[in-house]
Parts: structure tokens; C-alpha cells; sequence
């Protein structure tokens, strides 16, 4: 099988770990059957300073005519708001569909407190609808944002994250350490003060949980509050499996969760619809180590690996995360946010050895 | 000065701390000239069962009428969306328009990683609003809900947050130990994805804080953005003195700093307005353990402390936060949540003999 990949690097440091995430698709073993073409496709804030859009056009219709998934890097933002300017990331996840962001955070086995959770973070509303409106009155200038859910978007995305939560029950059934006895989704909102929303994400995530192969495969579900998550995501970290949460909720968390583990320089993402995915390291474009060389490339092998679970390549997936892992279980060649005095490129080496 | 205090118990612990505040009140030396009249007033989940409304009219109007500052205990939420039924002290915050939330996160001074900062929270809009709506499509229910940000409320934040900062300041200056060398407020928001709402909020508080009495106090102003916030909030939490937030982020913020000291039950919090204030334990009302005479009173009586302070009663205050601190030094009297044995009532015995 051949895939064909579209790189974004973007902006700062996406751009150095996009590379790396090229380099370790093209060296996983011929034994998998599998090959790779790459697309290098622009966006970001660079673009948008050549091109006057930040997304063009075309890197949308080559994602979508051409490719079978992506990896994206990161993009830097203007300090103040530009005419013209918005996240690309953003319009990508909802031009494609991509209803999903799916955020492991998991610590190496061997950690005096392991974490091994995930949080699937709905992708497409919420505020990200980005419909606001300002308008002067007597008393200054009052602006509005609509917040919008539905019930549709909830559904998927609480079924998907009842599919994870089988679908990691079975790895772990096959025998992998975990910490986890069972599979455990919980969902998060705020619907004691956002009663329609929120409450129909609650509902709709609660109804779609309980459908019969969730109920078969033994899936426990819960609720928290958003703030009482941040809260518990805190005091006992290891509790957690499956984190469903509407956008701007799962945005949160998932740094918050990020800083459990250490770096956020660890910790990937991809962003799955039907039948395609992008991978996308957690951090930001980091403009403050750009250029040196040093930015960990972890989050982006991770963000390979798990493109190509949801592309159905699980065994290929395997083999990254468990490079990746052997890496820091060792903890010899480390980056300098994990504290250690490693290059990107070292990093990498080291990895692409262990594969 | 006779302070007239509202108490309003509400649901749960909310019952066993309540008590414990109008204690430490009583306790307070004679030299300082103060004497409490206290007045019982309902509110939350019980009260909605046996009048239909969780905040009678006549909570409001005696508050409004009769007292200076009230202490407000926990609130009960029904577990599914019950019809009338909506939260007493969001409620009490826009009736009283008590704009400002204000909950310092500190820890005892010898801890191993000091911890010292207030989080002040816009108290009156943002998705507080409660403006929603749902409608039938095609594709099943969608709702919507207003995030509302206004100049007005933004800039009477970042301004009280400002004063915080100088206030805090002007007490380091007076000797009081602290880790922190000078006055910084973080503005925290998301206007990368909310360019109008939160860009207001951010320019706004922006501007408010750039007023020369701020500029002459040599308070810092930065931002983060909010997932970033939280991020940083667990892997630097040193670096923080005043973080200002609108509203639900505020919310998210206070109760993963509250984490940070190891329970909810110490993080006091005042909501502000002008010449008011309604000291309220960050905690909630704690169905799990109510009833039991376990709860950490501390929450409380810190917030007794905070509503004096925003009553201009500073001495007074000074005498509960080091009681306070006293007790916790020690540590031989805690409660469970801090990981002892002591009850309730035991830990307010202790502390009354600091005073
Ligand atoms: C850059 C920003 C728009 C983005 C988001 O809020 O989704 C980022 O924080 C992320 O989590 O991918
Ligand atoms: C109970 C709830 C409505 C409230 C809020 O969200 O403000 C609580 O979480 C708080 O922080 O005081």
C-alpha cells in the first residue's frame, strides 16, 4: 500500500519537526508493506505574509483530492488581531471534516506515576464556529461569540471516543501493561451553568455511550465538570482513560494534561474524519527556541504513528511508539525541554536506531 | 463598626462550614472594634424543593437592604437539567453585580514549593450570560449560547486586578515575606481563536493596566493564552502573582490552581462589588462526605478573612489568615482531605485558640 502524505511544516519549529516525521514514515521496515510520497503544502503565518491567506486554497484541494492523510506542524499567530489572519489549523480541521482530536498523554511505563489517558477533543464547533459580532453602545463596545452545539457533532464524536476506549481494552486485553482495569470514558462539560449546550452534549454523549457494543465491551461511563476535571486531572491523573469534551474544554485539558507528563513537547495529536487524519504535535511553533536546533521531536513521530492508526496501519503505528518509547526509557538522548542537552537530530537518530 | 453578615448556608458541608465562618467572626479580639450581627437567608437545591426558586427574592432584597457582606456556603445541582431550576450564586453575582471573583491560591510559606497567587475572575458575563437557545434541524437538535464580553466589565477587572497587585505589593513591601520580587498581572484569554470577545477583553485589560498609577507601581503586564495558561499554571506555578480572566476560564483556572495545594477545601474566594462582598469557599457542597463532620472549614474561614479584607477591614483579616496559616504549619490538626484526622469541628477549635 502506498500513502501519500501532506507535510505542513507552518511556522518556528514546525518546520524542524516536520522533517523528522518524514524521515521516521520512510524508515519504518519494508516488511510492513508499505510506502510513502510526500506533499509539501504551505500554510500558516509565513504563508500569509507571502500570500495574503494563511490556508490557500490549494493546500486544501491537494489534502483532499491527493492525499491520504497529513502532518501539520505548527503556526505562529500575530500578537494582535490581522485583518485576514486565522488559524489555519482551525478552517483545516473544518473543511475536512475532521471531527475528532484525538490527545494520548501517556508516561513510559516505568514512571513512579504513570498516566495513560486520552483525550478526544470534539473538533469542528463550540466557539471555534467563530461567529462573533461587536457592536458599540453607550457604555463601550460589547462583543458576542457563539458557542453552538449539536447533537450530531456530540454523537460522533462521543462514539468515537467509545471506540477508543474499546479499541485500547483490546490492546490491553492482548497483553500490553496498562494501568487501566477497564474501559472508562468520561465525559466533560459544564451544563450545570450551560443547561442546553453543555447539557445536550452531556445528554447525546451519555445516549451514544450506551449503545450496545459500548455496553458489551464493559465501557464504564462518568461525567466531571470541566472545572472539577482540571481539578481531579491534577490530584489523581492515573483515574483517567477516555476524555470526551467539547472543543474549547478539550483544548484545555489537553495541555493541562500535557504538563502531567512533563513536556509538551511529548505529547501528539491527530485530527480524524472519515478516512483521513493529521497528525499534529501538541506545542505551538515555539519562537523562542527556533532556529537552534533543539526543538523535541517526539510529539511529531508520536503524531505520525497515530496518523497511521486511524489509517488503519496499527502495526506501523506499534513500531514508532515503541522506538519512541525505548528512547526515553533509556532517557540518554533526551531534548532540552525533558532536561537533557540533546539535538533534534540526535533525538531522531537515536529513534530511527530503535525502529 | 457593626458588620451585618448575611449567611447563606445553602446545600451539603455548605451547612457544617457556614457555622465555622460566623465562628471565627464572633472570635475576633474585642481590641479590634468590630462586632458581626448575622442574618440566616436561604438559597440552593434544598430551598428550590420545598419554595420552587434556589434564591428567594427575599435572600436578595434582604442583602441587598440589610447587610455589608455575606458568606455563601455550597450549592447542590440537580443531576439532569430540572426546569426553574438554575445556580443561586450566579445569580447572586449579576443581581448584586458583584463584578469581580477574586481567589488567592497560596501555600503555608515553609512549603517545599512555594505557591502565591490570587486569580481574579470577571464575575458577571462571558457564557455566564446564560443566553441559549435549542432548535430542531434536520440533522437533530442544535443549541446555542451567547459568550458575551463587554469593555465595561473587562476593564473594571483588569483594573481591580491591578490594585490587587499594587495591594499585594504594598504588603510584600511592609516585610511580609514572598516569592515574588514585584507586582505582575497575566492576562489570560483566547483571542487567537476569539478575536473580537477575547480580543476585546485582552485589549481592554490591555489598556486598564497601562493607567499611570499602575505604570508607577512597576506592575508587569503579560498574557497567556488560556490552554497555554494552564499548562503553565502546573509547570511554573511560582511564576504567577495575579492572573485576570473573564469569566468560565477564570472558573477552570481557580479550581486547577486550587489543585495545586493539595485541596479545594483551603481556597478561599470573594466576589466583589462595589462596597459588598460574599465570601464562598471554592469547594462545592460535597455530597460524598456530608453529614459526616469531616469537611475542611479552612476554605471558609479564609473567606470570612477575604470578604473583611474587601471590606476594608485588613486587621481583622490578618487575624484569620494567620490563625490559619498557624494551624496548617503545625499540621497536626488537618482534616481528611489534607490527609488527617481531624474533624471538622476540631479545626475550628484549633484555629479559634490562634487567633
Ligand atoms: C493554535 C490554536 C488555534 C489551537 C487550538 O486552540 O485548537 C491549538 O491550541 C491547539 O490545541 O491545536
Ligand atoms: C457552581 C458553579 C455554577 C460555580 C461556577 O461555575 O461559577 C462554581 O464552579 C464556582 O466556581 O463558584
Amino acid at each position: 500500500r502506498t500513502l501519500r502524505i501532506g507535510l505542513i511544516p507552518g511556522d518556528g519549529i514546525g518546520k524542524e519537526v516536520i522533517p523528522a516525521g518524514r524521515r521516521i514514515l520512510e524508515a519504518l521496515p519494508a516488511s510492513l508493506g508499505l510506502k510513502f510520497e510526500f506533499i509539501d503544502l504551505k500554510a500558516g503565518w509565513e504563508t500569509f505574509q507571502q500570500q495574503g491567506v494563511a490556508l490557500p486554497e490549494e493546500t486544501v484541494s491537494i489534502l483532499k483530492s491527493d492525499c491520504d492523510g497529513a502532518l501539520f506542524g505548527a503556526v505562529s499567530s500575530p500578537t494582535t488581531a490581522v485583518k485576514g489572519y486565522s488559524s489555519p489549523i482551525v478552517a483545516l480541521r473544518k473543511k475536512l471534516d475532521l471531527y475528532a482530536n484525538v490527545r494520548p498523554v501517556k508516561t513510559v511505563v516505568s514512571a513512579p506515576k504513570p498516566i495513560d489517558m486520552v483525550i478526544v477533543r470534539e473538533n469542528t464547533e463550540d466557539l471555534y464556529v467563530k461567529e462573533e459580532t461587536t457592536r458599540d453602545t453607550p457604555d463601550g463596545k460589547v462583543a458576542e461569540a457563539v458557542k453552538r452545539i449539536s447533537q450530531r457533532a456530540s454523537s460522533r464524536i462521543a462514539t468515537i471516543a467509545g471506540e477508543i476506549a474499546l479499541r485500547r481494552q483490546k490492546i490491553r486485553a492482548a497483553g500490553s501493561p496498562s494501568i487501566h482495569k477497564g474501559p472508562l470514558v468520561t465525559i466533560t462539560h459544564k451544563s450545570n451553568v450551560l443547561s442546553q449546550t453543555d447539557g445536550l452534549f452531556r445528554s447525546t454523549a451519555r445516549e451514544a455511550l450506551a449503545a450496545p457494543r459500548f455496553r458489551e465491551g464493559a465501557v464504564a461511563v462518568e461525567e466531571q465538570i470541566v472545572d472539577s476535571m482540571v481539578y481531579k486531572l491534577f490530584r489523581q491523573p492515573e483515574a483517567y482513560d477516555v476524555i470526551v469534551a467539547p472543543n474549547l474544554y478539550g483544548d484545555i485539558l489537553s495541555d493541562g494534561a500535557a504538563a502531567l507528563v512533563g513536556s509538551l513537547g511529548l505529547v501528539p495529536s491527530a485530527n480524524v474524519g472519515e478516512g483521513f487524519a493529521i497528525g499534529e504535535p501538541c506545542h505551538g511553533s515555539a519562537p523562542d527556541i527556533q532556529g537552534q536546533g533543539i526543538a523535541n521531536p517526539i510529539a511529531t513521530l508520536r503524531s505520525a504513528a497515530l496518523m497511521l492508526e486511524f489509517l488503519n496501519e496499527e502495526a506501523a503505528a506499534a513500531k514508532i511508539y515503541a522506538a519512541v518509547d525505548a528512547n526515553l526509557e533509556e532517557g540518554k538522548l533526551l531534548s532540552p525541554d525533558l532536561g537533557g542537552t540533546a539535538k533534534t537530530e540526535e533525538v531522531v537518530e537515536d529513534i530511527l536506531r530503535r525502529l
